[in-house]
């Protein structure tokens, strides 16, 4: 695609209507029965693969972007891994965005190797997410590869499971806590030469989980120039108006992500009797349909 | 190998009497010339996985732990995971512990997914590395993976790299540090019912660089019962005295690692003239008896 990932986001999104991301966590036993032909390793990853490019059929003319979980590929290990990355060949021949969510975290050449391996180069996502608990070291490499070839990150900040808190609200001296800190570190990071787009966005990102709309609204104080990915909508518990404290008050700079209540959406007592391809689109539809009411966009 | 990881690993230092790890971290642009054929994805990875194979068969007798760098095989993609789970294979056939450096950290059952896809089952390592960034919940499923398969797990506290500092070190109210406060939920997450080991150490260890060992006698305190996977020796300028603070004074309770100074150990102008693996085999010894002479064992 070229250009500068957040441009080419925020692009996206305006085009689509709605700043929604499709989560893949693609679960065997969740499968329609259909596609669960076979047991082993080979027929689960196959199947997983199937499943998802069917998702992405129904899903690519509503929503801007997808977000592959790398988790439930890689347990499928070789097979799974061909299957990631036949995903996201796809989503990108369909003119989706591509988060890997892969939440690498590691330092030197080795978060090198990540970055080359998960981000560089065209079979590759446009973005990923990786973790900042290693410090700048850490995060480098990809930003590095963000700037050569237009490509985004995500890095976690305040993510939208319970026990986030345990960690990440860990209290600083004067009361400000780790996720600030963390925080004020992704803003320095993605501030170098080379990483602002035309629109003011940094390609260095944020994960913000939308089920801590306090927290939201003061990490979009500390990053003004990071685009926010957003989850935690629909089966994690958040509403359409929690998301919203982490958009800027025009409507942009965040994107938030439904995973299970989308693609498992044919297990929706409501949507029983639907061809489960036609219940993921409405589901799609209705994710879309709810965000962008609740932005007023 | 069943019975519980720490007993295990306890019992394979003594019998090799040196608590050393060599790390597998192989870098194509850095083989020996004659295993360098071909350029593409497979070719690159079945060179790497062949100089694993050859470097364990050359540490099998010395070392009790091997630590394979997922990120190295991972850049070539399914090629690549191949590799890696052959390697582990090979290393456990030669009795070695494997512990699978893969610093996964996610929740719920993408965690689940990380948990079943890396440590479960006899073709995964004994043990892999984890981050803690996202809390209790990015733990637990490692740790049920552990106390029914006999197996292992590292949580980062204290990591070798330069940044380490900039979030690890950020301080509370009262100057305590943000590593004390994850060696505490490290030691808590880790001393469930089933989780100790016959000699008192939990299957639940952390990462604490040899790089800090002010940092190391600290955490030494706070994790009683916890094994110190020790990253920093050599290449990255720690020394064996630098690692015996990660030790308890009876000399158990840490397991220090080195990578690139032993594998590549054939391109040290020292060893030039000798076949490339009796200079890893050296190198191996050279770590192994250094560590064993700064403990007193």
């Amino acid at each position: 695609m070229g250009g500068h990932f957040a441009d080419n986001l925020l692009e996206a999104i305006e085009q689509k209507g709605a700043p929604v991301c499709v989560g893949l966590d693609p679960v065997f036993e969740r499968l329609p029965a259909e596609l669960r032909r076979g047991d082993d390793r080979q027929a689960r990853a196959a199947a997983i693969r199937e499943f998802c490019l069917a998702v992405l059929e129904a899903v690519a003319p509503i929503v801007p972007a997808v977000k592959p979980q790398s988790a439930c590929f890689e347990v499928y290990r070789q097979e799974g891994v061909a299957a990631y990355f036949d995903v996201v060949r796809s989503a990108r021949r369909l003119g989706l965005l591509v988060v890997g969510d892969v939440k690498r975290g590691d330092i030197g050449s080795t978060a090198e190797a990540y970055a080359a391996g998960h981000l560089a180069g065209p079979e590759a996502p446009d973005a990923v997410t990786v973790s900042g608990y290693l410090g700048a070291d850490g995060i480098r490499p990809f930003v590095d590869v963000c700037r050569r070839e237009g490509k985004g990150l995500f890095v976690l900040v305040r993510t939208s499971n319970p026990s986030a808190g345990q960690v990440q609200d860990f209290a600083g001296p004067e009361g400000g806590r780790l996720y600030e800190h963390m925080a004020r570190l992704v803003a320095e990071a993605g501030a170098g030469e080379g990483l602002l787009g035309r629109r003011g966005y940094s390609c260095v990102g944020a994960v913000v989980g939308a089920t801590w709309p306090r927290e939201a609204r003061r990490l979009r104080e500390i990053m003004p120039r990071q685009l926010f990915l957003v989850p935690g909508y629909g089966a994690q518990g958040a509403t359409a108006a929690d998301c919203a404290a982490a958009f800027k008050p025009d409507g942009t700079g965040a994107l938030v992500n439904a995973s299970r209540s989308v693609i498992y959406a044919f297990q929706q007592d409501r949507r029983s009797g639907t061809d489960w391809t036609d219940a993921v689109r409405q589901a799609a539809e209705d994710f879309a349909r709810d965000l962008s009411q609740a932005l007023g966009c």
